[in-house]
């Protein structure tokens, strides 16, 4: 039997108890909109075992790179959107996979980009990518550009897909109800004006995990892309998506130096193991980069910073108080529970399952890289 | 024969014509301190190719995990030091690497960790950690715990070790001038006094990429380590120990949007393919998350700063004047010079190796994780 005693540090713990109240919480969320799916992105999670939880049965899903798309592709996921812009040099990639069966569909916002997947021999289909106020990729809902993309793609165009990143800077519950009811009204809106123009617009793809748990309405929608749901992690538990208790995945780390002349223990988890994302700096409490629990995930330890990284090492605060020395020897394990779920899981090619306990139930695959 | 166009993006580029460059200005800084060697660190290019130049004959090297211990000891590395602080459940697997024939050795600044080094039946030997004036790990080198940490190892002790990280805030060469010989004096400092209580020191080791440049002396010093000089990147340009001609490592990243209304590119290089390190935030030019380059490799389209980045997106602006989008069409091929050439690297698990050109000479393999 392995428990977190037997883990090299650093390392990845991934609660199953955790994930799955996750999953149940954005399927009750979505269940809300009759005739809405949800599409998870597996950006975050990047493994077959816990897409086999989140899109059960070869489910439709999203992914970020053509490394994920030819992984769940060759796991049974036929149904795929590939949701960053397509450079045209990877259409032959998309095109062989679905060749063999799959059905991964691209996007773009770009008509010479269009030009190429109409142009392409093989069978590639895809979606306009609309901005409906993140300002990163897509085109205006009330676009000229949003026609000339859909008339370049012509049969080949399959629907319209939006991402409400933006979504990460709201505050509140209601602030994030806004946004998400832009979100929807941009992308129905482009789906409407492209129906008028005398296309076939199947899907109409938006989300994030702070929209999709918070709009009211998805009149118009298909279905919702949502993906750090599942894992969690302190910035969405600024975003009050997530509470402290819902952050499934967490690393493992040990205490390799102590300082109790300024309050601080060192881990063997620096920049590398946590990344240097900081994404709760501008939130209501900046975690620097991670809050440290003790062993059992438990924020025991109170407000116990990783202040300072360097590439392997950590350096750990006690912000509100003396750090307990008699509990942190070197060599004791510990638990950090990340900014950013998706950066830090990069990381790592494995994740250790535990369900609430010690012990270590199954060992899951990632799939890294491009 | 392969081409940069025929790699998929994002990917790591390395330039072997600036890399032996790089390597041999390193090698002449050290040759002005007659019987002081050079212990390369190969947290950076995790490479065994890479090593093969950096660290030639199985020379001397320093490691940060211990993936790459046991990936350089299988590849003919014998005398390793592992610096960062040992937690004592990685003993074993150090001391099982030395029973097969390596010679890695250990550093703490710890008691207990001392004493678990000098109770293990295995062949395991260590230095004490230094701090010079980081404040990171490390006793100082006129304290007690000095000599109550190198009295646990006793005869297990081989010697001392400081580095310099503070030089990294050095901003010109009298100031890292002065850094490194306050490491040195300190490290040697502590040295004699191990010497004076009986203690056999053998290594008096330090080291960082700008102070092992700029070092006047190294009296008293047998090694020094230094590894982000292999590379460069854009914050050791800032620090003058590089210039933009002399950074090795790029990521080639294709085009993936255009915004002219923002003098914006998007390319499909994120916050995974170039890190969330920002080290440049605080340094006289502040690059964003990179610097985009011609396919070539050179600074052709003036300040093209990456300024945002998404898991998958980096938002390019042209800083110093418009976008020149005419030769940025969506597919176009660019390179990114890196703020942190240690933390871009580990994204990826080999090297595209060119030299000067445009053909890809041959593919290096990289040890990720831990």
């Amino acid at each position: 039997m392995t428990t977190l005693d037997d883990l090299p540090t650093p390392c990845l713990v991934l609660d199953l108890g955790i994930l799955k109240r996750n999953l149940a919480a954005m399927a009750d969320a979505i269940a809300r909109h009759p005739g809405v799916r949800l599409r998870p992105h597996l950006k975050t999670a990047k493994s077959r075992e816990v897409a086999a939880l989140a899109a059960p049965g070869g489910g439709p899903i999203t992914v970020s790179t053509l490394a994920e798309a030819r992984y769940f592709a060759e796991g049974g996921w036929r149904d795929q959107i590939y949701a960053v812009g397509i450079a045209p040099a990877k259409l032959d990639a998309v095109a062989a996979l679905n060749a063999a069966g799959a059905d991964v569909k691209v996007i773009t916002d770009d008509p010479d980009a269009a030009a190429a997947i109409a142009a392409h021999p093989g069978p590639v289909r895809a979606l306009v990518e609309v901005d409906v106020g993140e300002g990163r990729g897509g085109v205006a809902p009330d676009s000229e550009a949003l026609l000339a993309v859909a008339a370049r793609l012509g049969p080949r165009l399959v629907g319209v897909l939006a991402h409400a990143g933006h979504s990460y800077a709201g505050r509140s519950p209601g602030e994030m109800e806004a946004i998400a009811e832009a979100e929807r009204a941009g992308v129905v809106r482009a789906a409407e004006r492209l129906r008028a123009a005398g296309h076939r617009v199947e899907i109409v793809s938006l989300g994030s995990s702070p929209t999709a748990l918070h709009a009211r309405s998805l009149a118009g929608v298909t279905e919702v892309r949502a993906g750090v749901y599942m894992f969690g992690d302190l910035f969405q538990m600024q975003l009050g998506t997530h509470g402290p208790e819902d952050i499934a995945l967490t690393v493992l780390a040990s205490v390799i130096g102590r300082k109790p002349e300024r309050n601080a223990v060192l881990l063997d988890a620096g920049a590398l193991a946590l990344s240097k994302d900081r994404s709760t700096q501008a939130a209501p409490r900046d975690y620097g980069f991670g809050l440290m629990l003790d062993r059992a995930g438990r924020p025991s330890f109170g407000d116990a910073i990783v202040v300072r990284t360097h590439q392997e090492h950590g350096e750990v605060r006690g912000e509100s108080g003396p750090l307990p020395f008699d509990r942190l020897p070197v060599g004791a394990r510990v638990r950090v529970a990340p900014n950013h779920a998706c950066l830090t899981a990069a990381a790592y090619d494995r994740y250790h399952v535990v369900e609430g306990g010690e012990q270590v139930i199954a060992v899951w695959g990632r799939v890294n890289g491009w």
